[in-house]
């Protein structure tokens, strides 16, 4: 018995002689699985995970621990979940301890009016395909107050898993057409990589509108005007995507710019998609969270009762980091019945959200208020996350900062530096001659030489000749400082072997200076 | 401000007289998606779910309530959760309950050992894309077991959000081509609707190979190569589906039949997805579950080395019933390594499958063994669960069989009978005038008249002329008893108004006959 590969098959000699060639190969695959890419989890972070079995099987590296802060994933990077949420999630797991004494009241009063939601008043059921329904009630009561009395309707919330899947599922039904009339999707550059995954996944146009670097990641309305018209040439623009607070920007977007977007998709009859899943999660005191449906609101009717709006809300992000549960919701405007009625549909395939899930994200929508007796102890959870988070917002831009060849804007939000690097012209050629994107052999080097695992910024989209590497500021600040001292010794050195004639503008006195006001 | 609606779009009048058009209308969207349907959450469950809301607000129907015999959901009818299973879940969702006396040390330590495998020790954490490691394993030594020794290697399990995601990404993997080169996929019919709707959604095309209703619905080789050649002229078949045991269909497959199938889809080069997902609902003492594994791995090397084979499980069935929880794996055997790469590429697009859920699949393979403290109360409620089962299949056939006009073969497993029902010509006719299909109005006229929800043939596929329906069969005994006398008595009435001068040829003493036998 003979077995060999060629590019196209892999073969095997049969007993008869004949041979038995593999049915999916990478010459079979579906060409549209193969072209996504999806760099949170790309080859770095396969590499990373074999670096950290390696050590555990004491293998030898030039460091003890692998830093990863490739992605947002709070817990594994020692956050502690919020004790409300899991109470609540304990008690609808195991019923029997709604008799527990230990277990607070209004734990057990949100736990019950979850379970009478279920099917057989258990998570174990099926929920409907939008999801419990008292759980949407409680999704839309919450955007209601968020939104200060803009009017919400649980009829128009979906119960997602994770944000991603109602991204997605949004995204499903909006794609039709052929050649030029194909759906072209606007997409912000740097973007998160779901969308550019999703869009070649379903073979529908990307269209690229670069966020403003040097205006702190503003959005541009000439730019969009911009991108659509250059797009208009070769598909049918039919959907703007925005990701409001900025991944992996950390960007907040003002109210007069989210205005201007309205009033552009409004004109050119987009479906506006918000990604508003670091709605919690703004740091910089001069920032404002404005969901994309209160300023269409306050737009007035001629467009809150015209544009198609969704957005998208997770469990993953703000305060509580619960993405294992993969819990989220959707927000549709102004949708056609019938188109609402295909949605479902849709949705229906999937069955259901994890309930559980659907459970994590009734917490977050309905936290205990001041009366009860949880409240103390969830706000001041709560507001230690969102304080250290503040924190490490602007250490992180801080020391960056201090670095020769590293420039980083605010972290006016979300959970992401997004720093532009310098890489030597020596060292851009010689990551070409080994076929790789400069910032992947710079984020490769570093992960090997340092332990720190970061995404090349070429995962997330960058105007051509500019490199930048995406870190999550979650480690912990004692944590972070280390990554971000190794990080700068790292780039001095990078920058002596590639450029050793050039003069470091700022010197580590400075990293030094700037790292004393976060001890 | 005017709105007003047409068949391609719904326009609303600027104000400065300009129109805006939806973006979004049923003639722009999606056409794969509006192709897709999925009849297990179709119009018969919407409206079964509006007559419900209907009889709250104190309606009146001619019935109290309504039973919803439509989808395998064991929790929403009834069934109580496995109590080892919930405690892990909730020792891991709050860890604080590790202290407490009230849990058994054996759920403690499978929680401990879960949460040791997740980032940060929570479930909050996002795990590999593939699943949590030792869950993996678990896994593995479960099918290892399940399988008499065959030997099982975790890398090659992959945690799914239930089986559904499984079977969608697998199969995404599998379509490509243009024209009569793209890619045929093999399901039987009657089959479950995820199948028709994934291979609707991705334009493959489905080659439908008839399971034989006169013989159990077992699978027929014959029908297999009929099917096979048929469709080699206008597609290229690069997969076969199986559901073992049969979904809706409740035949279990022997094993002289399985070595049929892997041997057809040896020698045709095709790609094989076996839905085992009723591995533990066999009920018929002649039926033993055989995996598709188990029996590639008897036939020898030549064909154990060489298969692509992908099987599937899930938390939703068998005893535990955990549908709520989204949690599944997949084995798959002989995928080219490349392939591997470029599957885990296309699941880190999700991120992960719920971790809850991992956790409860966990338990599903890992169960407590026969020294540990947990082993009696555990055995216990599995064996009701699914003694419960077994009886209920056997009195949903007898009864069904003492109707006349209904026609059902055994139940041997899974969790659903699905009889023939003779339609009359009259009633045929009056579907067709009202653009239905007969069994579509026969299940609406049903849940009118009786409360009864049940699934139309046509949702699943049926030999032209043939009408069916799906029923589960988890209500508890007390309700399916009421289920089976009220179709009875509907279908008898529904033959008279068609039928009027046929004369039945079983009387009602039958039925109360073999009633009388579960009672």
């Amino acid at each position: 018995l003979a077995s060999f590969s060629t590019a196209e098959a892999t073969v095997v000699l049969r007993e008869n002689g004949k041979t038995r060639e593999k049915t999916l190969t990478m010459g079979t695959l579906n060409p549209q699985v193969k072209a996504v890419e999806y760099a949170v989890r790309g080859p770095i972070v396969t590499k990373a995970g074999d670096i950290e079995r390696g050590l555990q099987q004491g293998q030898k590296h030039p460091f003890t621990e692998v830093i990863k802060a490739n992605i947002g994933d709070s817990h594994a990077m020692g956050q502690k979940p919020i004790t409300f949420l899991r109470q609540v999630v304990a008690l609808c797991s195991f019923p029997e301890l709604l008799d527990s004494s230990s277990f607070p009241e209004d734990a057990k009063q949100r736990a019950r009016r979850i379970l009478q939601g279920c099917g057989g008043q258990s998570l174990g059921s099926y929920s409907a395909s939008q999801g419990v329904d008292c759980i949407r009630q409680d999704v839309a009561v919450y955007i209601e107050q968020r939104d200060k009395g803009v009017p919400a309707d649980w009829d128009n919330i979906y119960l997602t898993t994770g944000a991603s899947d109602g991204i997605v599922s949004i995204l499903k039904m909006l794609v039709s057409g052929q050649g030029r009339s194909r759906s072209g999707v606007m997409i912000p550059i740097p973007q998160y990589p779901l969308y550019s995954a999703a869009i070649s996944e379903m073979e529908a146009v990307q269209i690229n509108y670069y966020l403003d670097e040097d205006n702190c990641w503003a959005l541009d309305i000439n730019e969009l005007h911009r991108a659509y018209q250059a797009a208009k040439e070769h598909c049918h623009p039919r959907v703007i995507c925005i990701i409001n607070p900025g991944n992996p920007t950390g960007q907040v977007q003002s109210k007069k710019c989210i205005e201007e977007v309205l009033h552009f998709a409004y004109e050119e009859n987009l479906f506006v998609m918000s990604d508003e899943v670091y709605q919690d999660n703004v740091y910089s005191p001069d920032c404002q969270f404005h969901s994309f449906k209160k300023v269409l609101y306050e737009m007035g009717p001629e467009y809150f009762n015209t544009v198609e709006l969704a957005s998208f809300h997770s469990t993953s992000k703000g305060y509580s980091g619960e993405c294992g549960f993969r819990g989220g919701y959707m927000e549709v405007l102004n949708l056609d019945l019938e188109v609402k009625a295909q949605l479902v549909k849709l949705l229906s395939i999937r069955l259901c959200p994890p309930v559980s899930g659907q459970a994590a994200m009734d917490v977050i929508v309905n936290p205990p208020l001041p009366h009860e007796p949880s409240y103390l102890q969830f706000h001041k959870e709560k507001s230690a996350v969102l304080g250290a988070l503040a924190e490490k917002a602007q250490m992180t831009e801080q020391i960056l900062n201090t670095v020769p060849g590293i420039k980083c804007n605010p972290v006016q939000g979300a959970m992401y530096a997004f720093p532009r690097i310098f890489i030597p012209p020596r060292a851009v050629e010689a990551a070409m001659s080994l076929g790789m994107s400069p910032d992947m052999m710079y984020c490769l080097r570093l992960l090997e030489e340092t332990g720190i695992c970061l995404v090349p910024g070429s995962g997330f989209g960058q105007r051509e000749g500019t490199y930048h590497f995406r870190m999550t500021i979650l480690p912990t600040t004692e944590k972070l400082k280390v990554l971000l001292e190794k990080l700068r010794d790292f780039h001095i050195k990078f920058l002596k072997e590639y450029a050793p004639l050039e003069e470091p503008k700022r010197s580590e006195d400075d990293t030094q200076e700037a790292l004393k006001q976060f001890r």
